[in-house]
């Protein structure tokens, strides 16, 4: 008997939790395209999951993000580990969600049962990245992926914060970063649970680190950070202490210290679960996913409101001085 | 008797109207604050106005956008014209809204009932400036100023679009421009009614002029720009032809070029009326501002949606996995 032509979303789900990658990536691209079809994903996939750890890396365009996600996932498969990448990297010669790039990045991992990597496009669509990439990783999750990762450019503040978002963020440089990252130094240096120094073995590694130790020493991490883990926040005094990021040195083209980082996102995620601090972030996420959406449903009002006759004849009534905008704005707000 | 402790928008603009200053001034300072405040001086002055032509002045920090304007505004009254200047510009030492501040600026003109020069900080209230600066003009038209100048500094997206939103919009430069306007390069190029390059007499105001030269000449008018003034969108084959933006070198500390300037901004309001440009640009004003009125109001909605015992019981329902956030997104939108 043919396969029916078009699965629902519950049914694609439950392919993809038994190994089919071909129902995985049409979540994917469903969620990728937005609009309602995303929506009915989220909700079938919403009930399921929770289990994922989920990584995020960001860093300067340039600064080998890409290669140390190849070198971690080789790590973790080492360490018998199921690894899922989410790639949202526009500098990437691999990002445009196309199937080539996705062959060409799998790379050494291409045949690997246990590896799952999609690059994702950032598209215009309301709410766009903010609101796609967090339900992309549910996705994954849901899908019975145990780490995702999902790395993004540091430059722009959504691509930041959707790094930031995640149960663990690694925030990647280079020895002599500086210039690429200044303008999102502060940023960076908020959401990071650990740094690593790619290409460490060229020269300036050493003042990068300590560049990053004295600004960690400066940041104060039990004041204004959201929560990254300072001691005042974890509410019970026979529980962990405060983590303070570490600085890991890694070489991705030769995997040296990639053990060294999976060892350490190892590490966070018992501090996490230990600390509470996991929960409280996915409970911050949650709330603040919830919001996003709040506004991209009201954006999308705002855009329908915002054309069409009625509109039109409103705006004239307007520009003739026979209504103010104000309450020619309450008219329109009222046809919702 | 003694005067009622609190007149109302349209006594003030009574007022104002008849050479009150002071009324005039807690008139704009209302628009300023926001909220229903400014909503009421709006809706007030609404009725009246149109007669006013604007002018937007906008160029990166430094370019000596405050002088040319002080100078303009020495033009126009030498030509018997009356002008109101509305300065949004942090960059300068002038701004904050600081009643010092603005009889600082007025300077010479501080005795002369002509002029009416006032600073206005940017705030950070929902719609910001992108709605209190197009409010501001319009009380200071619909107060009989005939003239009606807003300087912004040209570098937030916010502070370009608000200067092209005018009748005439001016672009100051410098010799040897470039890396400080590179990155608003295009968005500047496109409102420009009128190219100044200020400081005319430092070196390479010359190749400057060249550079805007064949920029416009790259532009190509008639196509993808949105209506400042191509043959093709004026409708009327007897109209005037279409307006190629001049290029007027000043140096604003002597007064050089400043006639000129003056005089290039009569002809473009005179070139707007008769092509049927300045009504374009108004309906199109007046849409665009209906729209983010829509969008200000929604936003005001979704942050008293976005915190409250109601979202956070929602929040963790999502949290628990027995919502998804669709659902309750869409459960907080049916309380608006």
């Amino acid at each position: 008997m043919a396969r029916p032509p078009s699965r629902s979303p519950a049914e694609l789900l439950d392919a993809a939790r038994g190994g089919d990658r071909g129902a995985l990536a049409r979540l994917l691209s469903t969620v990728e395209r937005g609009g309602d079809g995303a929506r009915e994903v989220s909700r079938a996939v919403h009930p399921v999951g929770g289990a994922a750890t989920t990584v995020g890396i960001t860093g300067s365009p340039g600064a080998g993000k890409s290669t140390l996600v190849s070198a971690l996932v080789g790590e973790a498969r080492r360490a018998g580990e199921r690894m899922a990448v989410l790639a949202i990297d526009p500098s990437s010669p691999f990002t445009g969600g196309a199937i080539l790039g996705d062959r060409v990045r799998m790379g050494e991992h291409a045949l690997d049962d246990g590896v799952f990597i999609r690059s994702m496009a950032t598209r215009g669509h309301l709410g766009g990245l903010s609101l796609t990439a967090p339900a992309a990783v549910r996705v994954l999750d849901a899908a019975g992926w145990p780490w995702v990762v999902l790395e993004t450019v540091g430059v722009g503040q959504v691509e930041v914060e959707v790094a930031g978002e995640a149960d663990t963020t690694v925030v990647v440089v280079n020895p002599g970063w500086g210039d690429a990252v200044q303008a999102n130094k502060a940023g960076l240096m908020e959401i990071a649970d650990v740094f690593v120094i790619n290409k460490a073995d060229r020269p300036g590694a050493a003042d990068t680190r300590r560049d990053l130790e004295s600004m960690l020493a400066l940041a104060d991490r039990g004041g204004s950070d959201g929560g990254r883990g300072p001691a005042g926040s974890s509410g019970s005094a026979s529980g962990p202490g405060p983590w303070v990021p570490p600085i890991v040195e890694t070489v991705a083209t030769t995997g040296q210290g990639v053990a060294e980082l999976w060892g350490t996102l190892a590490r966070h995620r018992e501090w996490g679960q230990a600390s509470g601090e996991v929960e409280r972030r996915r409970a911050r996420r949650s709330g603040a996913e919830l919001h996003r959406i709040v506004v991209a449903r009201l954006m999308e009002e705002a855009a329908a409101l915002g054309s069409g006759a009625f509109f039109d004849g409103l705006r004239d009534e307007v520009v003739a001085r026979r209504l103010d905008p104000w309450s020619a704005a309450d008219r329109l707000l009222a046809e919702l």
